[in-house]
């Protein structure tokens, strides 16, 4: 139990982080569906405007990260500790830096077609990123921690799925994939689509130390 | 110093984290000695058989770390922060991963026989999870820190020769092995044991970490 | 707010750690130094030499760490939380590794020649522990916090313009590169170098995080 949570029996907690929050994961489930239609389409130049949309969705992201640490600095007490506000927000920065990550590799790469496990992922990425999304909301009412738990045991339980898939897909790319250079390729644009679970899995690891604390 | 170190003097330790523990380090010896015998066999159906065996380790760890958890929501007074408790509890689960992902590489990427580099670095992550279950083992007598700082240093040695042997095995791939294919599913394999030896690494900071706050 | 916050207006701070701090700064510039050598001689016993200059210059910056912890055991008070430091160290340890495993990767692999973009890379590395360097020296004296937050802006910077370098490198290997083995060599090599660019944003963040704590 540190001072913080002795102070806020008496102090009104600051409500202005939330609505940053919110809005962070607003913006992942966005960015998740921009992912969704990129690997649903096989028109190039669709996808390269998709691909613009999603990087300024980052960007949008960056922006609600900078604003709470602002809010960080203005604010004396916050509704709890200030290195879990900062974990929190970086967490969130990191699925938003892997969602665009999959999408830019598979530009770079030239990747044309994506494969069903691709759009299995991409589908999976959505779900988790509406878990995430579901659990920030919950956030401000910490009375409301059963359903925070949930989501973070359903962001786990997609994490789960989405290691099984990444895991089928490579043994089919080693099975066979004879072409070195794409096996690579594919594997890449796979492998930071699963990434994107794990960090969302990171983020329910934030959220879980969090309510551990303030429990 | 937190409030929670101040309390500590007052208050007799909750002595449930500490069995927990124990069988979370337990666990992990247990499931590096399948990974052993994983690499020394060349049967394939034995091969599966203890492919199956180490899941179910994993299962095993996983109820403990939720063990570890319900016990966090439990207990007003924990024996350190809560914040350290689920980073150890999270530590520990992340080499369990590593460990059933090197086996279940194999596994997926069909590779028939293990290389002598892949048998020497099962036997550095047998080492490293015993002293990492050594470590756990004195946790609960805070008085013993120099006996757990001792296997702290010999994880981090146990992981420095890791680091060797992947180096080595990695460069004799690049200079020997002209498929490229066979190249990177030996090099993905070698890559998840000595990300096991990382992990028992990062099980080290936490501890150390620890120590420091509760020196 | 901690009561170790609250103790150092009350205690001289401890001024032990700070000049430690700035060795491991300068020490990482020095190594940065040696990358940037390496990656712009053709001379393979040159390269040889500076490999093991580069690997002495790691076990000076393991022997600082070291140090740190060694003052962590010495010191009650500590001019910020005893985990900040601890988290601090480690995260410096982590450019250390991956400076000197670029260059142990070049070395192992056997590539020839450095190609432009690891030219490029290995200037952003050397930039980035500049600013690293600049940053720690300016922790002694938390009023400063604007220099310290600028220095910190500019690794982020100079971070994704890495990540840019990277990417490009990457499509333009994929795009050229026939052969498979090649490909990864120095795919390989330049994510070693993004890498250490990664880790100098950690530090980044552990600085931020101890300006947020402390604010």
């Amino acid at each position: 139990m540190s001072l913080n949570s002795i102070f806020q029996y008496f102090v009104p907690k600051d409500k202005k982080f939330f609505p940053l929050f919110e809005q962070a994961g607003a913006n992942l489930i966005d960015m998740a569906k921009l992912l969704k239609e990129n690997v649903n389409t096989t028109d190039l130049d669709h996808r390269k405007s998709l691909s613009k949309k999603l990087e300024d969705l980052e960007h949008v992201g960056d922006n609600i990260t900078h604003q709470i640490h602002l809010e960080l600095g203005r604010n004396f007490i916050t509704p709890f500790d200030r290195e879990d506000i900062h974990a929190l927000a970086s967490s969130l920065d990191d699925v938003a830096d892997f969602i665009h990550g999959a999408s830019n590799r598979m530009q770079l790469y030239q990747v044309e077609r994506a494969t069903d496990p691709m759009i299995e992922l991409a589908d999976l990425i959505l779900e988790a990123t509406e878990h995430v999304a579901k659990a920030l909301f919950e956030l401000k009412d910490l009375k409301n921690i059963r359903n925070i738990t949930d989501s973070c045991v359903r962001i786990n339980s997609v994490e789960n799925k989405a290691d099984y898939i990444f895991d089928k897909a490579v043994a089919d790319l080693f099975e066979y994939e004879k072409d070195a250079i794409s096996l690579i390729k594919n594997k890449e644009v796979l492998s930071a689509m699963e990434d994107a679970t794990d960090k969302c899995e990171d983020v329910a690891n934030v959220l879980e130390s969090i309510l551990v604390k303030n429990a």
